[in-house]
């Protein structure tokens, strides 16, 4: 299926709002197995929004369109369908006595504008959304299927939840999809592609191989229409099975969550409870770990110990440490993992101290340089690793590499 | 002008990379005064670029391309100049020399490959690299201009740089383009747009309004291109001076930098130390404070004190505090300012309590109950917010919001 994703809406090109819609429909579509041939954003002219109906159409079977459904006179993506289509609008009662039930519990003043978000060409059907006044629009046009979707994220993920089996139902007939996917931590993307190589090319002709980079880690998933999902299920998991001996204590198994969301599942089913002690990373990994919902079962706290007092005064790194071996060295974050953990009364304590850079680096300890430190009851891990010149860059590496060990370190030590 | 930036590859269109090159170059050029008509990611297929560069030619008198430049057989886009654009491949031997320097300065092999790259077409006026081993290329064709940039953002953001003013004098015929802004912060857009309606209609026809929202920020900004330069600076300024007369204490002069960075630079001009103690935001507020090179100089570190236990025995809020108006009260945020800034002798401290969601909240303390203060030799500011149910845009906002306390207790209680 070839699929593409089209985006209207003026606020897309001015530089401030990054295209987050986007990104998600490309994972969920890709992860069904479509193909994505290619996303387009434009304002909200007439023109340019035919134009790019008339684009897609040149290029995709499935086009996926978000935004210009709202109320206001900026919006105009159902008059383009108008022109595009043809038709006429009509009122569908259901889902306008649904924008009065809305209305009427929010307590707000009910306009024209907000019932004409219940008219809708009589070329298409309907799509009832769940969370939000304007409701989508499916068309069948030329062996083609146009989805229209509002723009408000939430409205639009809840849309696509609730049909997107139907729609790759409809277009597959009837086969199951079945995906699944390991990580892989701290690996370049090419050398990851060297090492996979010989796997690949043993891989059975009907499993498609996808590969999805991302700051410190590469996603590996295989995926397949399937007439026997059971079947092709235990395939791919043991296929992965290999993937995963090729990288030992680099990759991981799972279970297509996130990395954010695998990470906090993993120490929350061992119950295991953590704290951090932050140099270079300011807050990024207390950041990460915390940005799921429900962490702070697995999650105490952390320090941020930017300035080299703090080490000394909260965490009791000794001041005779920093002078002869320097914030960062595996001296210090040794010190601090140990520290942290007790401070905090944690099974485990993070450390990292580092030069995110671009300024602070020296011969010895270039830009880059990052030194990470896993504290538990039997012991501490170390690394130090190499980055780049890229402040942010190191910043995410750093924290998915500090992830990475207190994993490991779960696995193996205990 | 009008402008289209087309970026190329399969990573945009898997779903887990987002296209953070569409963004910089839309904020870059809209910035500039250009109109961004399109964005478009297409993959590295031959005839999927060759059919963007025919949509981008019916839109765009402007077309920025990104990636497919490197040296692996599935960077398609120099292939795909020639096809269209017309000439052949020849050796630009300034460029040679310069991949040369580069692959000996970091000891690297030098392949036939690598050497390769240093061949453009000869229809074009090949860009140098200033970091990196793809040459840009800038095609004229038909009245418009064509420029083509390597895909890794360092190498992209460097060549626009130094380039960008050129492209734009050509383009304007000589005039100068003028740009000044301010940000208006934690007040909901259409609130802002009420607000300005009547400053808006006053405004001199010649002056460009763009109003940027982003997660708790809106900026607001005055653009034109002017045959008397000094004269429109000084119109943008008075005009801009209006508009923070309507948001008092809402609105910041930011002088065209980004809102971390803005934070920065006050804090930095005035000599002050600050220190955090997060609790929902888990280290995001650290994190936004760090992100910016130099930050050592204001930020001595913070406590994530995501556990009560945290709260009472890193920074001494009483067990009785917690227990009579629970952690997201007034009482313990004022608390946690006051012991974060002794503890970590900063001249302010910020403390951050509330409820991110998506559970954890109450009748009396609903999801996106936020309580922020910020402690000095002065005394103690304190302000209680409403936000919405999204645990990431609550966490975002909280951050944004400590940040405006900060700087209005700075420029009035000192």
């Amino acid at each position: 299926m070839r699929c593409e994703i089209l985006n209207i809406g003026e606020e897309l090109l001015n530089g401030t709002s990054v295209n987050t819609n986007a990104t998600w429909l490309c994972g969920r579509f890709a992860h069904l197995g479509a193909r994505i041939v290619a996303v387009t954003m434009v304002g909200d002219g007439l023109n340019d929004i035919l134009a790019a109906f008339h684009a897609a159409a040149q290029r995709a079977d499935f086009v996926v369109v978000t935004g210009g459904l709202g109320p206001t006179s900026d919006d105009r993506t159902k008059e383009a369908t108008l022109r595009y289509f043809g038709g006429s609008l009509v009122p569908v009662e259901s889902e306008i006595e649904r924008i009065r039930r809305l209305f009427a519990d929010r307590g707000l003043p009910l306009t024209e504008r907000n019932i004409e978000q219940g008219y809708v060409p009589d070329t298409c059907t309907p799509i009832t959304n769940p969370v939000g006044t304007a409701p989508g629009m499916e068309f069948k046009s030329e062996g083609r299927i146009w989805l229209f979707l509002p723009g408000v994220p939430a409205e639009m993920k809840a849309l696509v939840d609730q049909n997107i089996h139907r729609w790759f139902t409809d277009a597959e007939s009837g086969k199951t999809f079945v995906a699944d996917e390991i990580m892989v931590i701290g690996v370049g993307e090419s050398f990851v592609a060297d090492r996979i190589a010989p796997w690949q090319a043993q891989l059975p002709a009907h499993l498609a191989l996808a590969y999805l980079p991302s700051a410190g880690l590469v996603r590996i998933r295989l995926s397949c229409f399937s007439e026997d999902a059971g079947h092709d299920r235990l395939l791919i998991r043991s296929e992965l099975q290999k993937v995963l001996a090729i990288f030992p204590g680099e990759a991981f198994y799972t279970a297509m969550e996130e990395w954010n969301h695998h990470f906090y599942r993993v120490l929350h089913q061992q119950n295991i409870s953590l704290s951090v002690a932050e140099s270079c990373t300011g807050g990024y990994l207390a950041h990460r770990i915390t940005s799921v919902p429900g962490s702070s079962s697995i999650f105490r706290g952390g320090v941020v110990a930017y300035h080299n007092d703090i080490k000394t005064e909260l965490l009791g790194v000794p001041a005779t440490t920093l002078e002869r071996h320097g914030a960062v060295s595996r001296e210090t974050v040794e010190q601090m993992a140990f520290a942290v953990r007790s401070r905090f009364r944690t099974h485990m304590g993070v450390a990292i101290s580092g030069v995110a850079g671009p300024d602070g680096g020296t011969p010895e300890k270039p830009v880059g340089t990052v030194w990470i430190a896993v504290a538990d009851n039997l012991g501490v891990e170390k690394a130090m690793f190499l980055m780049g010149t890229d402040r942010i860059r190191n910043i995410e590496k750093s924290a998915v590499m500090a992830m990475k060990m207190v994993l490991n370190r779960l696995a193996t030590a205990r």
